[in-house]
């Protein structure tokens, strides 16, 4: 088991090596690579959306790509080259040619000097511009003196890609796994999410399935946007849902509630994160972050939350070169793909039911489930939990809020639940 | 009435010295006799169910009475015999005569190895089997050779014995006290609760009563399943339950919140503990004990709770021979009827009121109850409670409360609405 | 600034000092010249309500004027002269003129021990009686002998006065500010109420207002049973009301909540008081103190609480000579006024609106609204303030209720919505 434990996190590792050198942007040839590797794992549908397409107070943007960008300097030589990091140039640059002096270059320069060494991670999405980014040490030691700049970028009528993996369950209930996928060379901040969701998909897909689950990959912002423009007659479907970013940091688990405030995925996130570690954080929602804000927008309010590790924007990595394959760990992925896997066994079985002999306790010794007084604890224990779900099973109280009450472990009232149905004492409510 | 006080506390323990000899069980003589010796005291109707008629999820069981039993030595002495404590025989054993060596006889042995001089009290109502309960002194004691066993018992169709004492008052609503009655020599588990209600139903038929009173007394378990399902169709008049047990001992006392948490019994019981003394505990409702796990099952969830003094369970005396005549003291006796009797005080008069004059206040003044300010405490403090009633009665908020909103007792709260209600200030909501 | 601050403060007590020496009470000619002099600042409707009209559980008291009174002693000399305070007289003194030796008249001296130089104010309303108020020092210094006694008063039908100004908003929705005008010469109590009231109206006058404002003026007790009564059909336009009161000495402020409890002016009064000090109070409300008692009865429960700076009752120069001019300060009555303006700004903007594009985010882009991350704090913290209103502009929520959420000052989420209504992302909900 802990190989088997290792080998996931490895492999989840390598996935994102493998999509780490490609230049993903909100739309362009970068995301259907991704995407392309992404089918080896798990099957994908892949949609495009028009570039100019209204989507609700947005346009589609148009598609950006591309192939070749430096800056050279007066000897000739490239002292930047996107070959080397494709964060190297502002992300949706249009394209340019020609050569400007020191000034007029480092109005296009940008770098981080708390971080010397590091490349920051730009865009210029809704405001067409060019621009390069570079290391603060390379920034200050650029000498007077004429550069080339050259930036081989297209901005044209195209579309935008998203993808969804859809895995059908007994109920057309749906839960919706999240992830963006339009950061460039950055790991923790979009590929870790990505390869959580290939891995769990893969999970899914060899389990029995009370929920379908609907999992999709779009860029952040426009993608959500997007896609509930696309899918709005079938949000209603929607029972939970969880955006999933910055998963492959070391730092503790942040679940950041739905706008509902104590959904069902709410009060299931919270209760696996914290019986895990009290370290892990539940805050409330605010509006700003990924795209819970599109998903919690008021015309949509969905019972979506957000987990993650790292906290977004205030990590020194974030948007930057140093987000790379070293800061994110197989150990993290693994954790947080299991975290993933724990909040989607409660989501399952968390079920509503209904006594079948509510008047007077059920008799349970004639059942064989008598456990007297004296028994080890263990029998008792189980006693207990037979005893705090027939009594609070009135359909008004799922197995988790029984938990709850009863300060038991869900696993532990959901087995006497089990035991229960088994016999005939239980229903389940709307079944 | 210090007197008085000691006086009625001997009397509720020398009604549990006579009710101690009798070997009573779930069914059976002993506890015909018990009802017998009760009725010396309060009217009281008995009610025999047939063995095997159907109650909810359950059946009656068979009637169990035992006459003699007892443990003969190789050398024919008798070392065990039922005559010096009714506990020495496992209750509900079937008859048995017959000669077994020392290994056999030990499985049918019952002690306590933590309390060896201790005899402790089991019970197999339905599971047939024989055994002998024992102190472990004894039990280790024993030496190798071949032991005469003899139970004189019979397990057969009979019934179920309950009984009930209902007083009249002027509603038809009722306030049920349950008492179980199932317990052999055992004084603090039964018979500190039948002499309660006994000595709780005469303070009763000296008073004018609002409610009506129900006072049942009958078996644990199948007792309350069999009187719920003999009177399904009258529960529903049932306002306030409280079951009655484990009150002899010194313990402060504990109050058990109904299912329902904050019905008014629960927070009337929490009132008069609570200001009686800040050790006594509340504490919610969970799906086992005694008998509230009947009235509280979902299928009535009935506002019944429980006060008792030791807890279930857990006090070393629990279910053994050291639950005796000295373990119960007749001013803890005393001191449980007074709590019971202050509680029905409250529901008696816990009312809704409705201010007859609700625009702007009533001038207090023309009816003699104004106190000007500077007037002396007890003056000011019944003229707040007077306007603390007035503004606060508009059918929503009992006496109960406005003296938890006033921060004053329910006494000065009441008084103060009775003087109102004779000036025709106030009404009785719903009369 | 800083000149203007203490100028009105300046003003408010001289308004105070000119209406000092008036010996009002609650009916009478005191009250008629009061607001005499109020209407040289302000447009005032006064009422008169006559003698004898029955209000609710009560009944316009009888006109009592006093024009003279004193004390000789045995020489002939005046040692009590009502000329030289009006506290003197016990009011609603009914007229005497007779002699009396030590002894009787003591019966009708009223002083204050612990304060041996204050004379105190006392009143006798609805018990016809007569007496005097002197320093406790002048009492026991008094001789025995013969002393003169003339009360040169009438108590006779007539009316009960009392006073409006209403100033018309855009809507018939109403704010009520209520001061008690019933007080001979004590500042604090009834004359900083007037005197702020008096200059909230002027500051209102120059302001365009949502709401419209009624200003009451009169007699506590019976003048706002009597203003309830006059006014029973139209008080359904209340829509939040503040007793003004206390409000010129130095203490902290002390909001009392209104019988509602968390009715919107609770919310606001807390919010703007607890922003301003956390030494400011909140208080539940209870059904004494001030007019609220009225305004809160059951059969009216208006959103009506009380500012007040020193406590009601327990100050020590409560109801004596002590509450004089010196007793209230320019400053604090400013400080008070600007308190009062705070709450009405708070009022009159806290609306709830509806996001016109509640499904996903608006572009702020577009609008020239967004700011990157890395912008400034100040343009980083209006954007936040963006997000939180559009997020939260479902009709359900005030502007101050997304401030709490947001932890953001009003005024921040105010302009944010002031800005998003003008580029039509917002409508006010109800228009």
């Amino acid at each position: 088991m802990e190989d088997n434990f290792t080998a996931v996190g490895e492999q989840m590792h390598q996935l994102i090596t493998s999509l780490y050198p490609i230049c993903r942007s909100i739309t362009g040839d970068g995301v259907r690579q991704s995407f392309e590797i992404i089918k080896k794992f798990i099957p994908l549908a892949v949609y495009e959306v028009p570039s100019g397409k209204k989507v609700f107070d947005w346009n589609v943007p148009k598609e950006w790509n591309i192939r070749d960008a430096y800056i050279k300097n007066t000897r000739g030589e490239k002292i930047i080259d996107f070959k080397n990091s494709n964060l190297h140039v502002l992300n949706y640059s249009i394209p340019v040619h020609k050569k400007v002096q020191l000034a007029e270059l480092k109005e296009h320069l940008h770098s981080i000097p708390e971080h010397p060494d590091w490349i920051p991670y730009r865009t210029s999405y809704y405001n067409e511009a060019w621009g390069f980014c570079i290391s603060h040490n390379q920034l200050i030691s650029l000498e007077e003196g004429e550069y080339e700049v050259f930036i081989d970028s297209s901005l044209e009528e195209g579309s935008l890609t998203y993808a969804e993996c859809f895995i059908p369950g007994k109920l057309s209930d749906e839960v919706l796994i999240f992830t963006h996928t339009c950061h460039p060379s950055l790991c923790n901040d979009n590929l870790s999410g990505i390869s959580l969701s290939v891995f769990l998909i893969r999970h899914l897909m060899q389990q029995k399935r009370r929920y379908s689950y609907r999992f999709v990959f779009a860029p952040t912002t426009i993608g959500s946007i997007v896609w509930l423009a696309e899918n709005e007659s079938n949000v209603f479907k929607i029972k939970h849902g969880l955006i999933c970013t910055l998963v492959g940091d070391t730092n503790e688990f942040t679940y950041k509630r739905s706008r509902q405030h104590s959904a069902e995925i709410d009060q299931i996130a919270e209760y696996v994160l914290k019986r895990k570690s009290t370290e892990n954080k539940i805050i409330d929602f605010f509006p700003f972050g990924y795209d819970e804000r599109q998903f919690c927008s008021p015309g949509f309010d969905l019972p979506v939350g957000r987990i993650s590790r790292a906290t977004y924007g205030v990590y020194p990595e974030y948007h930057t070169s140093a987000d790379n394959l070293e800061f994110v760990k197989a150990s993290a992925l693994q954790e947080s793909l299991n975290i993933f896997e724990e909040i989607i066994e409660v989501i399952e079985t968390n079920k509503r039911y209904i006594n079948q002999s509510p008047k007077g306790e059920a008799q349970l010794g004639k059942r064989g489930l008598y456990s007297v007084i004296g028994a080890n604890n263990e029998k008792m224990h189980f006693q207990l939990a037979l005893l705090w779900v027939l009594n609070a099973s009135d359909g008004s109280q799922s197995l988790l809020d029984i938990a709850r009450k009863a300060n038991m472990k869900f696993e532990d009232i959901k087995n006497a639940a089990d035991r229960l149905f088994e016999c005939g004492l239980l229903k389940e409510k709307d079944s």
